[in-house]
């Protein structure tokens, strides 16, 4: 039996372990899952004899090096700024490691003792990041691989609300972390490159700045600029590319109606506003609002922000509850953005059946023998129910996945890494498949921003 | 005679010298003036026999200690960060100090040192801080003294270009330091009371949300509130009062157009553009617009922005040329603001005869055996030229003014301080009159926010 160590049991870790746990009777598997909260792990693993649950307090140094040092492999599901010290042990004991994370650059600063050691520690290897990188390096390599020039990449991901479950004017709830959505786009300019442009958009105008995207089957979306297109330049080689951008995909309208709160100041988290906790929802609306006590904070809001009598952006905000004169805030010393995330989480969080939903979208446009085409990638995933989430497969199969091939001997390359190589990628895409996280393609004419090729 | 040390012989110091060295007669004064620059010290002193300018280095401790050893006080007319050692110098040789910068919490702390040797540091006694401190005492001392109560306390200021320099769009130029203006309302929330409402003003609103105000005799001027409105209710006693709002004036039409700067992102100052040196002035216009290669640059922002064909805004940018393609920006690694900030320096810098104007507007508002009025009080002051500033009037002459009346032993609170107490203020206005810096009052009815105390 080989032993494959998962650190964390959170909410990304139920389909991990049971896909893991299916594999462990033909692949000779035990899963140990360690928490400092063993309850949810308990209930993952539901008894299977091949998984087995223990107490870990990740800050006991002599637990946790007993734990990895007694394992094959592996996985860390804790938040990133945990993965650090797990790493150390990994070293220390030559095991191999797996993550969902971004790579630190405390953690790349282990990379030649990573390699000394012959070690693989596979990171960013979940959805995005994760499924990102792999399924646009297997269809950059090929184009590539055709002779093919690249000229464009554009990638697009969202984790929305399944449309059987989809049932308020924003087309959204919020099926993870919700202040990560409250304060999206915050903290540095989006910046990208267009046919050779560079392109910045500040955080006040981000949301208008969207664009429309469609999916067979599921309809249109629509995106918005993420701050870091530039940093795949390198990492994905694609360095001549006059095209790169990446954004974050909502419903149609979304946008529209979240700029609201941007333009009233809403999102801020930069500072306390005086009495919150006492302060009504029509109170905090009304603190972004010139004083003028002969009129209604309504109306106020609406010329504020130039909003028409026939604009449902307004019933958008009804809906919300955020006139109410009665429902108070009840968060001390709490910031816009804070007191923002409290009231959508009275409209937007879950109901017991709800299901989310994944969706991920590429474009890739290139030149060969002085032709240009364009190739269309999708993927769409929807949530069993809330503990098997769309989110959770998406996250946990690649893991568990990439787990797999590299206890297998499948993975050569050693060193700190993303999984960017066909060794790591091909397989895990193959067996997504399998689990239906699949990529639907069309190749068409390129129509990238400039198809004429105009001066600009 | 007398020995008066003023370290820094800046912008700000011209009417300083001058008007000490007017008095340097009947009062028995010797002005020195040190500078690490002596050329535009000597030519304030001008040969004057009681003037006299010695080259220092304020980081040569030895020759600083001497300096500040033989003088009977001190003026630093330094940038505020470099206060704090001629401030230690003048404890050890037991001199007072007066400074026209804000306090800052290192100079506080050494306020129990200064009462020990029975010192004087008067700081923030130029314009703004200083005028703005000494003119609004007086009036709310007068108006507390009457047995009334305060309700209300607003208080503008603005360095603008004088009626007869006015010759361009704008109705603005740079009279002071140009970077100060391009990233003005940066950096935290602006935020003020309104009847007893606590409103707040995201920096992409700030812009849009100015107040009017007329003077007598120079017409109608706007506002934009600044950051710290609420930090003077304690400094002023105005722990009641249900209105406090502080502003910056420019001239009607000002800040709306200046908003388009800001809608772009021109005014971030907290990344460096690609490639800004060989940019033309029109690609960095065109960095912050969608990339559409059939529309020009100029129909993208008129579009993005929604610019009316007939809107003189249009020409405000015109006339900058932000849509010259021959012009090159020719700034290495600089950031937008840094770009908008050599843009806006081709236009709007003085000419040779150009003067500028200070502008300052108090409005107090107060109940009086249940009667509530409010008091006006606007000060309007004109340059003579580009030495003798209206800037350098009015922060140097209150300079001086203080300097005399603590080295003729008028002042009688020791410590680090403010012109807040009548024994400082009350002379200096007096004085300051005479040198054609004066208010101009008028008491009208109460008009407030809520005069008819309809509910908000």
């Amino acid at each position: 039996m080989r032993r494959i160590l998962i650190v964390g049991a959170g909410r990304s870790s139920s389909a991990l372990v049971r896909y893991l746990l299916e594999k462990s009777g033909e692949e000779q598997l035990e899963v140990i899952i360690a928490d400092i909260n063993t309850e949810n792990a308990a209930k993952l693993v539901g008894g299977h004899p091949n998984g087995k649950v223990i107490e870990l307090d990740i800050f006991d140094v002599e637990s946790r090096k007993k734990a990895v040092a007694e394992s094959d492999i592996v996985i860390s599901m804790l938040p990133a700024r945990f993965h650090l010290e797990i790493a150390r042990d990994c070293i220390e004991f030559g095991k191999n490691l797996v993550t969902a994370s971004y790579v630190s650059k405390e953690l790349k600063e282990l990379d030649s003792k990573v390699k000394e050691r012959g070690l693989v520690f596979m990171n960013e290897v979940g959805l995005d990041p994760g499924i990102d990188h792999m399924s646009a390096m297997q269809v950059i390599d090929r184009i590539k691989g055709s002779g093919a020039r690249m000229l464009l990449f554009e990638s697009f991901t969202g984790g929305l609300i399944a449309p059987e479950s989809d049932d308020n004017l924003w087309n959204y709830k919020f099926t993870w972390n919700p202040r990560n959505v409250v304060v999206a786009g915050q903290g540095g300019i989006a910046k990208f490159i267009q046919e050779g442009k560079y392109k910045y958009i500040p955080y006040h105008k981000l949301f208008r700045r969207t664009e429309f995207l469609s999916i067979e089957g599921y309809g249109k979306f629509e995106a918005y600029a993420n701050r870091d297109s530039l940093n795949y330049r390198e990492v994905y080689g694609l360095e001549d590319a006059l095209t790169l951008f990446r954004g974050t995909i909502r419903r149609v309208g979304f946008s529209r109606a979240w700029n609201i709160f941007v333009q009233l100041g809403m999102t801020d988290d930069s500072y306390v506003m005086q009495g919150s906790e006492d302060m009504t929802y029509r109170d905090f609306t009304n603190s972004f609002l010139t004083y003028k006590p002969h009129d209604s904070v309504e109306l106020k809001l609406r010329h504020y922000l130039k909003i028409d009598q026939d604009d449902v952006i307004w019933d958008k905000l009804l809906e919300l509850d955020l006139f109410n004169d009665k429902k108070k805030v009840g968060l001390k010393d709490a910031t816009p953005a804070q007191i923002l995330q409290k009231i959508l989480m009275d409209s937007w969080s879950l109901k017991k059946d709800d299901k989310d939903m994944i969706v991920m979208y590429h474009k890739f446009g290139f030149e060969k023998e002085g032709k240009k085409r364009q190739i269309e990638s999708s993927m769409v995933v929807v949530g069993e129910d809330q503990t098997y989430t769309a989110m959770a497969k998406t996250v946990g199969l690649p893991v568990a996945m990439a787990c797999l091939q590299i206890l297998n001997g499948r993975v050569h390359t050693p060193g700190v890494q993303l999984p960017l190589k066909k060794e790591m990628y091909q397989d895990v895409l193959t067996e997504l498949e399998k689990h239906g996280v699949r990529f639907v393609e069309k190749e068409v004419e390129y129509l990238g921003y400039n198809p004429y090729n105009l001066g600009a």
